[in-house]
């Protein structure tokens, strides 16, 4: 197995694989900066994945490569930015082999051929795990970024997709099933998928192998002057729920009946909770929770007609975030995903 | 000892510690991404330290912090840029006290204030060795950026500071010393400094363990459109060199008496080559390896008068790197330090 050639021909190679004929890139990877024609509001934010905290050794090294892209385009997308540069670092042990580098490029490439970005930089370092942080650069529309802070009492609460289903295949994934970059699936030992439920399991993997971010609906929801609020369902919709309100200085209710909580999560045996739990605490949706104003319904039906989004309740007031069922109003706890406690912790 | 807290608590943290009041950071750290007003013309790179490779696991985390803002901040002088934000990814065990993260950021944000950096976004990952990825913006001069590949034949080659200080730290290090943030020198069990060595030696470790990035004099070299290639010494003289006349499309001499060796390289006994080879092949130096063209040289000679640098040789039409030494031409190796292969590999 070929392992790693020196650093110097790394970087020549990085040179040549991610030469773009952008004209906004005026230097790109290949010096000891690039230089940029930026725009003159320019969004700006980083994320890292670790192994054996945000992916397993086994992983196809493609998806891990698209999916340090796309948690990135997440963030920009809960701003209303357009995607436009990149930078990645990665620390890799000595002995990798060739191979899952090549993967994870091409991993990393083709999320960002997806949505225009251009890759113009990046480090390379020897490290004990790997370990990939990118950090991205978007362009903020003229109407001004979405804020999380931006929501009053009265705005409607809106998230876009399923809820649950990427806790869901994180679950499957801890008990040994994989997944590869063309959806074929690999149970763990001594278990069989039946045909029948082959498709949907692979779909709950998708999700949590290979999110897609949320960019086109961002920057509709931005250049439409439509969401007051927004941020991505990163660590589970209660606990980013509690942060939006926090920010926003309200409180909210969300109606449970309306929770989009995945219909794949009810047929799977050994969920670790329950598939209301999961969609409420189970994180990595990479949905956006967004709030629109009463006055901004009208061009937020036609949002509705164009992407998978959900109204699931209102901001108020108070300081309160609740769950509403059937009169009842019961409190949702600010937990979810901690890097530093596990999941749900 | 206090280990770290749950990472909604670290994060709102740093929110309060990286605030910023500058005029040109519209969102901050606390939101999806920040939102900047940029610069038209924006350089932008990252770098990273990670434990075990470039800082040992007994090193101050004060001078890590500091070191991991400086690094980057150097790749922004070579451009000639003027740092203006930073963003921040720490990975960290679960078990890292929070005395070690708060002397971090501390050392971190000493940089960042040194050069009038805001510190706008970031992210923390728990992480099962210890690594700090940073990336830096700034703004490129009206006059362009330096580049590497912009140098000519006839061009004279300039170098600031001395070469080989960081490396013999480096040395040190190995061998045992330390030198916390105050400069109070630690020697190895069963060794001791004496009085006349210990600001040596605390030197040396200094220019290895808390390196300074040329800022003041890459933005002078580019506003004044005085060099026509820049590179920083972060690989070795040599290594550094050679990538410098690659992109240039030059060959170059090197005179080798004028190569300003730092001066307590000979004087320290157990160095793991000479001082020359130190000099030329040891990395981390720090400072700035630039070109200026002869019709620039009556520009040059009021920087020279400024800073600390010295001519040590020329570029030429040529494809080679030599050292010239009493008439005689040797060719200087392209080898410097290569992270996936060991110091000097």
């Amino acid at each position: 197995m070929k392992t790693l050639p020196p650093e110097t021909d790394l970087l020549r190679s990085f040179e040549r694989l991610f030469a773009t004929r952008r004209r906004d890139v005026r230097v790109g990877v290949g010096d000891d900066a690039a230089v940029l024609a930026a725009p003159s509001s320019l969004a700006v934010c980083t994320d890292a994945l670790v192994e054996g905290e945000d992916f397993t050794a086994a992983a196809d090294p493609y998806l891990v490569g698209r999916k340090a892209m796309n948690v990135n385009l997440s963030d920009l997308a809960a701003m209303g930015a357009t995607p436009l540069h990149a930078l990645l670092t990665l620390g890799l042990p000595r002995e990798t082999p060739v191979a899952w580098l090549d993967a994870f490029l091409e991993g990393f490439r083709s999320a960002a051929r997806e949505h225009a970005v251009a890759i113009v930089g990046g480090d390379l370092t020897a490290a004990r795990e790997r370990f990939a942080s990118v950090t991205v650069l978007g362009r903020v529309p003229d109407e001004g970024p979405l804020r999380r802070g931006g929501g009053g009492p009265g705005d409607e609460l809106w998230v876009s997709g399923t809820l649950g289903a990427a806790a869901a295949g994180l679950s499957l994934v801890l008990r040994g099933y994989r997944r590869d970059r063309e959806g074929k699936v690999t149970a763990p030992r001594g278990r069989r998928v039946s045909p029948a439920r082959r498709d949907e399991i692979a779909r709950l993997l998708r999700h949590q192998l290979d999110p897609r971010p949320m960019v086109d609906l961002g920057r509709a929801l931005a250049e439409g002057g439509i969401a007051s609020a927004a941020i991505d369902l990163s660590d589970g919709f209660a606990r980013d729920l509690h942060r939006l309100c926090r920010a926003s200085g309200t409180g909210a209710v969300v109606e449970t009946s309306t929770l989009p909580v995945d219909s794949g999560l009810p047929a799977l045996p050994e969920l670790p909770t329950s598939p209301r739990d999961l969609a409420l605490f189970g994180g990595e949706d990479y949905g956006l929770l967004f709030t629109v104003p009463p006055e901004r319904l009208g061009a937020m039906k036609k949002i509705a007609a164009r992407f998978a989004v959900r109204r699931v309740g209102r901001l108020d007031g108070t300081s309160k975030v609740l769950l509403a069922e059937g009169g009842a109003f019961t409190p949702l706890a600010d937990r979810g995903f901690d890097h530093f406690a596990g999941p749900a912790g």
